[in-house]
C-alpha cells in the first residue's frame, strides 16, 4: 500500500517549500567529470565543491544518493540554477514520471522498480537534471543501480566517454527502464505456477496470491505509462540539450517501455483469466458436492421413510385386522425389501438417464 | 446522494435568472488590497464599497463567503462587469469544474473536497473571476480554506505579494486542488483496513463499506476530471491576464490533479479487486459448508437407513421364517455393526481418494 | 421498447418520400411574428397564410404541432425552401439528434425527454429549421413545452424580443435540454430508494426495477450524446445565421448537456454498483441458509443414527448374549444420552472454533 | 459460424489470383443504359457485349449476379480497366466493407444483411465499381435486392434518371444499408419476447437464445462499423466521380448507418442486461429452494431425533429404573408432543424474527 | 507461456551488444540476385561473399535462416551499413512488430504465427532490412515460409521479377501476414466444437480448453496490433525506397491485417460469451439438483417424522390411557396412511402451484 502513497505538504503551503525527509542511507554527493581522454571521480563534502567543474568543456555527472537535507539541496539548486518547484519534487516521492522543460535544463522523474527481500514490488523515484555538459541524478536507496555505468565510464566501454551528458542520461534511463525486465520474468514465473495450481488443485490461498499479483501489476502499469510518455517526449522533442544521434538510442529505450507495458497488460489479462478459471472451478466443485448429496438423499430418504413406516407400533394392537396387516403376512419382509430395491433401481435409472451419474 | 444533485431552474426560465439560495453561513464580502509594500484588509458592508479599489495599480481580492443574495450578486456583477450567465452558475451548485473566457475576465469553477463530521465526502463549489489586478472568489461554507493564503499575504511569506492577481489565483487553486491529498490518504487507510478484513475474516457489512467507498471515489473522479482540464487549459492557454512566469506554477498544480486522478483510478481498481476477493471468499465458504454437509449426510444417511430397516416390526410375526430371520440370528447385531462400519470406512476412503477430506 | 424503435421506409423507397403518420393530437400550425416593438400571434388554416410574413424585417416563428399530413409538409417545404430529406426526417421519428447545414437553412433534430403517466421515460422528437429571421419548429405531442417561451415573448421578459431567430432557437433548445433535469432528479430519488432497499431488505422485485432503470438510463444516454454534439457544433460552428452574442448562450446550453451526460453516467455506474451489491447480498443469504442447514444437519444426523441403532429389534432375540447387550444393561439409557450429549458438545465446540457460530 | 469465416488463398499465392468459387445461382450479367429520356436493359451473353455502351454520354449500369467465373471477371476487368486486387476481393468473401480509390474508379465493398429461412442472420457481400458514367455491381445471391431500383429507373420515379452513376451508387447503397432496419425490428421483437420470458418464467433454453442473439448482434456490429466509415469517406471525400448534389444524399445514408449502429449497440447492452437479470433470477431461485429446504430440515430434523430417541428399545429392560422411565410415566406421550410442538414453535418464531418466512 | 517472454540483456549492458543465441537450425545465408531477365541463387559461406552483388542494378535478396552467430551478424552489418541497435533487435526475440527508419534503410520486425505439433500457437520473429536494390531477411526456424516466393522468382510467376526490392518486401510481408488465416480457421473450428459441447453437454475440461484458447487469442492479438501499425506506416509513409505502385499492394496487405484483427476480436468475444454460457449452465444444474433435493426432502422429511412418532414405545405402557391411544384405535394405521398421503398431496400441489415441478 505504501507504494500507492504520495508525500505532500499541507494544503496552503508556499510552493517550493523543501521538507526534511528521513533518509535510509546517509546522503552522499559523488561527482564524476570526464572527457574522452580524462576521467575524475570524487565524493563531495559540500555542494560548493562542484563549482570548479561547472562551465568547463568536460561532462560533469553529479550523483546524489539518499535524501539530501533541504539546505544542501537549496545550495545545489542555487549553484546549478535548478528551479525550486523541481527541487520540491525530488523529495516529494510518489510523483508520476514526468519531463519538465525549464529555461536552462530539463527535469526528468523516473521510477526504478525492484523486488525487496520479501519479493514485494518496491518502486524507487529517480530524478535527473540535464543541462549542456551537466547531469545531476538523485536517488534514495542504498542499492547502486548505476554502478555498471560508472564501470563503463571508468573502463571506457562503448560510446559513453565519447558523448555528452545527453548520452549519459540515455544510459541511466536505459538502466532504470530495463530493471523492469527481470521483474517481469519473475511475474511470468509466478503466473505460470499459479496456472498449474489453479488447473490442477485449486486451494483457497490462491485468492490472496492473485490479489497480490494484480496489485503489483497495477502498480507497475501505473508506473510505466507515464514513463513511456516521458521517453516519447524526449526522443520526439526538440530539446536543445539532446543531440540528434542520441535520439536513435532514446527511441530504442522508448521501445523497451512499450514492450514492458505490453507484457504488463498481457499479464494483467492472464491473471484476470486465472481468477475466472478459479471461480469457475469453485462452481464446479459446488455442483459436484451438490450432485452427490442429492443422489444420496434422493435414494435413501424415501427408503428410510418406508423403513420408518414399518417401525410403527400399530401392529401391537393384535385385535384389529387394520393394524398393519403387512406385518402379519408371511412374506411381508422380503416384499418390502423388493419394494425398496425396486425404488432404488428406478431412481438410479432416472439418474443415469438424466446424466447425473 | 446529495453530491450527485444539481440545482436547476425550471425549464423555460430566462437565462441569467438569479435564485435565492439559503446560505449555511451569513454571507460576507471581504476585500484585500495589496502591493509588494502595502496591505489592506476590510469587510465590506455593501458591494459598492469596493469601487475605490478598482482600476488602481494594486491587486484587489474580493472574497465572497456564503451564498450572497441575488441583489448583492447583481450589484457586484454590474460594478465589476461580470457576465450574467457566470453569476447564475455561482449559485447553481452541482456544476462541473469549468473555465470560461469572457471579454474582460476569466471565470473558473472548481470544487473543494472535504470530509464532513461523519467522514462522508463533501464537495463545495468554489468560483473565481480573474481580471487584471482583480480576483473575485466565491465559496459557500463556514470553513476558511483560504486562511493560509491570507496569512502568507499578511506576513509577506513567499512570492505572493510580489505577483499579481494571476499568481493569487494559482495560490488559491493550489489550495483547492491539494485538499484532495489528505482525503486520498484517508481513503488509502480505509482500503488497507478493508483489505485486512476481507482476507482474514470477511463479514457482511463489508458490502456496505465497499459500496460507500466506490461511490465516494466515483464522486471524486467525476470532480477531478474536469478540474484537470481546467488547469490544463489555464497553463497551456493564451489567457491575457496570466503572466508567463505563473504558467510554470500552474503546470505544477496541473501535475497535482494528474496525480490525484491517477490515485483515484488506482483506488477504484483496488476496491473493485477487493469486492471480487470478497465474493470469491463467499463462494469458498459455501463450498466448505456444502462439503461438510455432503460428507456427513453421505456417511450417515445410508447407515440410518440400515438401522431403520432393523427397527421394522416384521419380526413380531414369529410364525414365518421369512419374517426378519436376521433378528433371530445370534450374531445378527454384531454383523450389522460390522456392515455399518464397513460402509462408513469405504465412504471415508472414497472421500479421501477424491480429496474431499 | 418503443423508444428503441425507428420508423423507416421499406428498403428501396425513393429518398424524400413523406409517409402519412397518425397524429396523437390534431395537427396545428401556429405563427408568431415579432420585433422589439411589435408582436402578432395567429393559428394558420393553411401553410400558404404564412407567406406575407416571410422576407420581412421581423422574426417569424412557425410552430407546427402534431404530425402534419404529407401535403401540408410539402407545401411548407416549398414555401420556405426546405430540403426534402429534412422533411422526411421530421416524420421518421427515432432519429438521433443531429445538425444538418443546407444552403439557406440549418436543420436541427433534438429530443424532449418526459415521464409519461406510468413514470416511464418518453422521448419526443423536436425538429427545427433556422434561417435568417425565420424559425420553424415541429413537435408531435399534446404537451406544450414551449408555452413559457411564448409567455416571455408576449410579456417581453428578458432578451427574447430584442434578438433574432437564432436567440429564439437557443431559448427553445434550452427548454428541450433542461427538461432532462427534473427527470434526473426523479431518477436520483429512485436510485436512493433502491439503495435503501438493497442494503436493508433486498427483495426479488429489485431486479425488475433495476433492469427498468438501466434501460431508461441507457435510452437517456443514447439520446443525450448526439445532443451534446449538436450543441457543440452549433456554438463552435461558423453558421451564418447565428450571431456571435448568441454563441455564449449556446455554450451555456452545451454545458447543461455535458452536466446531464455526466449525471447519467454517474447514475449508470451507481445502478451497476447496486446490482452487484444485490447479487452479493444474495450470496450472503445463501451462505447463511447453508450454514444453518449444515449446523443442524451435522448436529442431529449422527444423533438420529444412534437413536436408530437402539431402535433395532435385535434385542427381541433374548437367547443370544450378542443381541444388543446394551439394552439389557441397567444404565444403558443414561449412557446413550451421555454419549449423544457428548457428541453434540464436541460438534458445537468444533463449530465455534471454526467461527461457524 | 460461417459468417465469421473469410475465404483466403494459401499464404504465398501471387496477388490478384482469381479463384473459382461455386455460385448458388447461375452467374448472369445484366446491363442497363439510361439517360433522362432513354432506357435500355439487356442480359449480356459475354462481357464484351458491353463495349458499345462504354464511353457514351449515357449512364451504364452493369449488374453481375452470382459468382462469375474467373475468365469472365478477368475480361470485364480488362474492358473496364478494373484493378486486379479489387477483382480478387470480389470473390474473396468475408471482407470488411471498404472504399478504395484507384486512378480511374472507386471500389466499394458493402454487406447486405438478410434473415435466412431459419431466421438466422446471413450477410451477403456486395461490391461496386464507380466511374464517370459507369457503375458495376456484384452480388452473389438469388434474391434481387436491386429490383426496386430497376423499377424506379424503368418507370422514371424520382430523381434517378436525371442523375449520373454517382446517384445510382447512392440509391444502391441506400438499399443495402436500409436492409438492416427490418432486421433490427425483428431483433427488437425477439429481445422484447425474451424480456417477458426472463422476468416472468425463466427457462433454461433462454441461454441458447441469448447466446444466438448476442452472436448475431456481434456479427451485425462488425459488419456495420466499417460500413459507416465507407459512407463517411464517400460523403466527405473529394472523389472526382461524385457530384456535390449527391453528397447530401450520401450524408443521409451515412446517417442511417449511424442510427443502425446506435441501435445495435443499444440492443447489445440490453441483451447483456437480460443475461444478468436471468443469472440473478437463477440465484434468487437457488436462494428460495435453499431457504425452503433449510426451514423444513431445521424444523423436522430435531423432532425426528426426539421421536427416534423414544423409539429406542431400552424400555424392554423392565428391571432397571433407569431404562427409559419416561415411557413408563402415564403422561409421557402427551408431554413429548408438547415438547415437540414447543420446539417447532420456537423455531418458527426465530425464522419469523429473522425474516426467513 | 514462452511466447510471453522477451530475451533481454542484464540492465546496464551497453546498447548494441550482440548475444550468442542457440539456433534450432544451423545458420545459413542464402543470396538471390535477380533482374527481369537474370536470376542467380547461391548459399554464402561467409557474409563477405555478398559484396560483389551490392551496388549493382539488380535486386539482391539476402536471406539469413537460423540465429546467426554475433560475428557473422556484425560483419553483415558492417558490409551493408546496418545500425547496431537494429542488429541487437534481430536476436532479442519477443519484440513487438515495428518499423524503424534509419538513414539508408528501413528496419521491419514482423511475426510469423504457426501451430506447432501439439497444436499450440508458436510465434516466430522475422526481421527485414530494406534498402534500394537490397532486401535482407532474418528468421530463426527450420520451416521455409518463403519457399513459394522463391518459386515465383525462379519461375517468373507474376510481377515479382519486374519490380524492385520494395515489391519483394511486400511479397514476403504478405506471406507472413497471411499465415494467420489458416490459424484463424482452425480457431474458428475449435470455437465451433466448444460451442456444441457447452450447449449440449458441458464438462469440466471445457474450462481448460477455454483458458488455452483465450490465451492464444490474446497472444495473437498482441502480435497483430503492432503489425497493423507497421503496415499502415509502410503504405502511408513517405519512405524513399518504396515505389508508389507498391503502396497499392501494401494497402491490400494492411487490409488483411485489419481483417485478421477483426476476426481475432470477434473470436475473443465469442470465447468470452462461451464461458458465460458455461457458467450459467453450471448455475442451472445447481438449481436443478437443489430443486430435486428440496422436493424430495420436503416431501419425505415430515412423513418420516410422523412414522418416527408412531415408532415410539410409549404404547408399551398399557396402563395409561394417555400412552399413545392412536395405536390402540382399530383404524389407526389406515388413518395415519391417509394423513401421510394427504400431506404429500398438499405438498405436491403447492410445488405445482409454485412451478417447482
Amino acid at each position: 500500500m505504501r507504494a500507492f502513497r504520495k508525500r505532500y505538504h499541507p494544503p496552503g503551503t508556499a510552493p517550493g517549500t523543501l521538507a526534511v525527509v528521513a533518509s535510509e542511507v546517509p546522503p552522499q554527493i559523488r561527482l564524476i567529470d570526464y572527457t574522452p581522454t580524462h576521467y575524475e571521480e570524487k565524493v563531495l563534502g559540500a555542494p560548493a565543491e562542484c563549482a570548479p567543474f561547472l562551465g568547463a568543456e568536460s561532462t560533469t555527472w553529479i550523483d546524489v544518493q539518499g535524501n539530501a537535507p533541504p539546505d544542501v539541496l537549496r545550495e545545489l539548486g542555487r549553484l546549478l540554477n535548478l528551479h525550486s518547484l523541481a527541487l520540491e519534487d525530488i523529495l516529494n516521492k510518489g510523483q508520476q514520471a514526468k519531463l519538465e522543460e525549464y529555461d536552462e535544463h530539463v527535469f526528468v522523474v523516473m521510477h526504478l522498480p525492484t523486488l525487496d527481500e520479501s519479493d514485494a514490488l518496491r518502486v524507487e523515484q529517480v530524478s535527473f537534471f540535464l543541462a549542456r555538459g551537466l547531469l545531476v541524478s538523485f536517488y534514495g536507496q542504498a542499492q547502486e543501480p548505476f554502478e555498471p555505468i560508472r564501470q563503463r565510464l571508468r573502463k571506457r566501454i562503448g560510446r559513453l566517454r565519447k558523448h555528452g551528458s545527453d548520452y549519459l542520461l540515455y544510459a541511466l534511463l536505459d538502466v532504470v527502464v530495463d530493471h523492469a525486465f527481470p521483474l517481469l520474468e519473475s511475474y511470468g514465473e509466478r503466473i505460470e505456477a499459479l496456472e498449474d495450481e489453479v488447473l490442477e488443485q485449486p486451494r483457497q490461498d490462491i485468492l490472496t496470491k492473485v490479489y497480490q499479483l494484480r496489485r503489483e501489476l497495477l502498480l507497475l502499469r501505473r508506473m510505466c505509462w507515464p514513463q513511456r510518455d516521458v521517453l516519447n517526449d524526449l526522443f520526439r522533442g526538440d530539446c536543445d540539450c539532446i543531440e540528434p544521434e542520441t535520439t536513435l538510442f532514446l527511441r530504442d529505450c522508448y521501445d523497451h517501455t512499450v514492450q514492458i507495458l505490453d507484457l504488463v497488460e498481457a499479464y494483467r489479462e492472464m491473471v484476470a483469466g486465472l481468477l475466472e478459471v478459479y471461480l469457475s472451478s469453485l462452481s464446479n466443485r459446488l455442483n459436484e458436492s451438490m450432485r452427490l448429496l442429492t443422489i444420496i438423499a434422493t435414494l435413501f430418504i424415501p427408503l428410510t421413510f418406508i423403513a420408518g413406516v414399518y417401525g410403527m407400533n400399530f401392529g401391537n394392537n393384535t385385535e384389529s385386522w387394520w393394524a398393519m396387516p403387512e406385518l402379519r403376512w408371511a412374506y411381508g419382509y422380503p416384499a418390502i425389501w423388493a419394494l425398496m430395491i425396486g425404488i432404488a433401481a428406478v431412481m438410479l435409472y432416472l439418474f443415469k438417464r438424466n446424466k447425473w451419474l
